[in-house]
């Protein structure tokens, strides 16, 4: 991941760790002392995120040595070591925390991904995520929902058009908040359309949407609806998706299904920091 | 909570959010168009970042009317109308993806910090955060532990000494550690070491430390520490602690019991914002 | 325009231009001095920006009134009175040419646009602009294209993607680069891809590309592929497009047409900031 | 120039073109992949920016290469290669647009200098920029007016007192004016008053301006008072100032010449980067 | 003083003291308690700052109420209420220690030129300030000479020159630094010369220097360098200056005399905020 | 120090005295040039801050070679050369007053905190620093102080709890106070209680006050008052402390002596950089 992007995130990180100053290390450490740690899987799971631990402890201090044993988008095993880091030592007790806390949330996101993926194994559709994330983090669980084998939704309301039930009450109807919006985004950006019955379906592909936003349907519903569009829009399906669910949904021929949980309800893996 | 530490948290997630502009709500939305909302639990929980939903709406534009039906500390009951909002329609749109993620995330927080509450009742035990949290949220998350019942621990590695295995190592022993701890730091701050069996729990005593930190130890040798510490220092067991361990590591006398979980692996709880 | 996005270019502009404060009102104006004062067009032109100046001042004192008697997108003509501006007269002299600076420039960006869209009128072709803008103030130009009757390209590197001859020769082939865009973007993001003659026109078409950039090409050239392209994609035209060519290259039947010297050289509008 | 000055521009711009990463180049370069590319005249010019642009691309990646060719304030004949760059492919496309924008720009600013420069040639004149540049790029065009042969004005409203007309209202008059400004400006700064006739003329001496600002006189007038003035105070012309009129202007002898359209009217000129 | 410049100084003041959170105050005042307070004058003084203790607290509330009864520029006598203020309890307690930092400072500035200046009462010298102030606070202390009679020197590298031993060295010699110092800086800005011996003074002046720096001249230096100077430039004193020597050197005739320990070695007034 | 927490100080400080440029430097130093300087102590005193003058060499240009010939908390004599400095010449000039600013104030207060030290030496007294710092410098300050044998008191609100007269009468008694701040603060802050008399010594000391600020305390009162106390609480005396009083304060047995003059009234130190 570009620095340019990432610095900015880890800073302020590091400045909600560090403050002042670690006051503990500044008493215990003398300048200078050298360390060496390991990263060590606790559990299995989908790596995501190795580089951004990488770059914690280089913003600390450029001289840190940090090489990875495995990549992102591989599965660690319960005990692999993941990465060697070598340095100052200060350096490393004062990154730990920060690097640890993105490292074990990516890895919590790509291995829920993961799982998702794997259980619609074989159908077409492929598992995206949601605006749900968590504020100031959103590229780097996006990253990592990629890492996991999802794919990404729009990014945030300024690169695609998603035209929900509130914003067609106020244009006054599908039609006329598809063409408003066909008028006024650049050609560049598909518009798509959260749609809850075969009417509304129907009206917006008459309308001409890139996408249907097929919200909260019954499987008897989605697999009408996925039927009616064939291949006149995209179609993505949201709403009561979880691991029980996301196989009938998957079966019913929608091309997307999007999955808040990927980023608002993950759980952190266990990773462990060794010095050695 | 103050704007003051407030705002910088929430610019940057309407930042990210909004960046150069919501294309659906500028595409379909007439300006000065007037809206209504409220926030509705759709689960039962214990509320916390109310202030923190209302201030985002209110950054977005000052005029927005925000009132609150519950306050943070508060439980929340399925179907409970949380807070109605008044505004310019385009405000309420931008806002809600923002609001939202962070109040659920509050919300979570709490809710499974009081999980844990409720688990040691009667015991003489607190609940108590780590540094485990989204990085750039801590203060938030920290408040909505507090809001679920639990305390907090130290803020970061500027507020507290926390003496831990490699700064023992480091300084030649928990007896030096400690001691130039003492020297060196604000006789403001305590001191906690954190001890693996007895003969530590003893030397760590026998140095001043304000407070021990009994790491991943069997419920027999927890009963031994804190019958050994007595009224000397504080004692905390940290490691191992979930649901099913939390009671019986509370009965065991410690004093505190600090849960990474409660931030790290808490689920966003399920709140809609319903457009009136 | 959104003050949320608007105010943090428009905080810099004023820090760049009264820095440590200004030295000759704080030597001449007593504190507390009114005046008024109106914004004259002193030539023809199309007005963009107005919200941009009103703000300016408004940052610099939330008392100063502001009415604007002509609306974004509205054409001035020389003599006319623009606005009237009514405060603190330190507020006027230190506000005038930050919101000079920022409007003569907008009004020229959209008058340029006017010009070029009122040549191609009866084309069904749509004049967009480019992503050569001034460094820090896209988001006020691309907003000006449209006040001017123009649309507006991709935003910048990540709301859409644009295959280049470079990225076809890194990805080996044009089939190869939209195939792997279509894997690795949003399913909301479209894809466009530079060709240069009818060999790349069918490739791309046949990769599905959602939007063909005929790049250079001669009318004849552009003719055949909007021809060969029918509605199997978006056609645009780019490269030598000035006032005497673009009506040749829009009747060709094209659906877009990207300027750049919409916004890299169009010149400032005369507007006077007059005291009453 | 200063990558300490330089540095936050540049940040800036590329924030605003980058953003959350360049999708295209992301899906279609594979990481790593090396790359070189030329900046080429495409029509003469006078050069200013060329260590703008190096840094652009050093500011993503350390590791560029970049060998300029030609220096600013040279010339760059059509077909000039100016500048090797050598580095990270994904580097190259990402900066490629910034340094362009910045570079051609600059370059519009000084050769548009250069040529009122070269108008007045052998007269004493020196042709000078105004406070109408460009919101945020304002030390850039400078340095590029410094490169076509012209001079800097002040550089904003806290290192130079500039008394005009409603400075003068405000305070009673030209000489009242002038005194309060004497005595409550740094002695190290200059005091310049705009004068509109003879009498301004003669009462501006008289309270000891440094430099008088000849707004809108007739040729006529501009003679008459650089007569008056002799060496008492430095003279400068305005309004009105175009290359048709300039030369005459400078005939007037008057010492300075500023001229906005320096910097709120020029074109950019034209430079490609080819990928070799 | 203006909140657009005085701002940002004051939120990192606010900042660096209220941090995550007042936890005293947290823990002890009821939310929405009212307080009240003055400021009252533990010793006599010169006022200076009071717009910028009133400003600390409305940037932490702006529904506090603060009413000045003593203005800036003004003595304050031992025992006076300087400022009432009126408001939430937590603002009056967060902002109290910051504002009262500033304001003592800006005091101690304040009263300290004001003692130079009434020792060299009678004489046409002026005392000036130096580039010798507290990083991150000149605007203000620069602003507090004034208050106590004083005058400023130039703000900062950026808004004249002055050529030192140094520049006269690496430019080979006085003439040629003159020389080129008035062909590159804009014309708005004065250059002064530091000179150490009569041969200098006559060179700095025959190169049209525009302020002579007399540095560390004897009393009989001094006297005839003014001498020599005439109305040809202006002359500053520096070095060696304090309230045992002023005098003498006032009475040289120079004009200007430069003191560093107005802003690096002045000490706090005592003001004292009591709650009512 | 860490430059991860020096280094905004320090841009800043460079911002704000290099602003758009060091105008003189530009005007007569050729680029490239390169240049030797000392730094020289023209008075004794304990040093503080060598490594943050480096750092502000080192920020303006990487290549600079700095070497210290004096550590912080060694005493410098007059004439000694503490640290050698090499590089491009327009760095040493641009770094050197904000370089010695800082330099010179943090020797000031390292100095002034030696000599409290000194006066107190033999009696079990530790001199404290207080939050009567420079807004923006309290991190470098209160190293200062460490650096002249003091301690330091708490960093700021945020970080241990003051509980003062204010917050007692607001919490309805001393009493009330700590047993509200014991609830709602992390436990690994201490409590300190602001005490009168005797009287409140006993209810702070009943309440579990971890450390006593005898206020304003007569020597009688303070020797009550420590006897009292014992080993109960840690004791801290302030106000009306300076060097004519502190030893007789320090031989009440009083543990802490805290001291606002130590950063509010010190004068800067008289170290100059001299060109070789």
């Amino acid at each position: 991941m570009n620095p340019f992007i990432l610095d900015p995130i880890l800073r302020r990180a590091l400045e909600e760790d560090i403050g002042t100053g670690d006051v503990t290390t500044m008493a215990t450490i003398e300048p200078g002392t050298q360390a060496g740690a390991e990263l060590v899987a606790k559990e299995d799971f989908v790596l995501a995120g190795i580089d951004v631990a990488r770059r914690v402890f280089q913003l600390l201090s450029a001289e840190t040595a940090f090489e990875k044993l495995i990549s992102d988008g591989q599965t660690a095993k319960r005990g692999d070591v993941i990465a060697w880091i070598k340095g100052d030592a200060a350096t490393l007790l004062q990154g730990e925390r920060v690097a640890l806390n993105l490292l074990q949330r990516m890895c919590g996101v790509a291995t829920l991904t993961s799982t998702f993926v794997q259980e619609i194994a074989g159908t077409r559709a492929v598992v995206v995520d949601t605006r749900k994330t968590t504020p100031g983090l959103r590229v780097l669980e996006k990253y990592a929902v990629r890492m996991g084998g999802g794919g990404n939704h729009r990014m945030a309301l300024y690169d695609a058009v998603l035209i929900k039930e509130n914003h067609v009450a106020a244009a006054g109807g599908i039609t006329a908040a598809v063409s408003r919006a066909r008028q006024r985004v650049p050609h560049t950006q598909k518009i798509e359309v959260e749609v809850r019955n075969q009417d509304e379906v129907a009206e917006a592909l008459a309308a001409g949407a890139d996408i249907l936003l097929l919200d909260n349907m019954s499987l008897t519903e989605l697999t009408a609806a996925v039927e009616l569009v064939g291949d006149q829009a995209i179609t993505e399906a949201s709403g009561g998706v979880n691991l029980e669910t996301v196989r009938e949904i998957a079966e019913t021929g929608v091309q997307l299904i999007s999955v808040g949980a990927l980023t608002h309800s993950c759980r952190a893996v266990d990773i462990s920091m060794l010095f050695t």
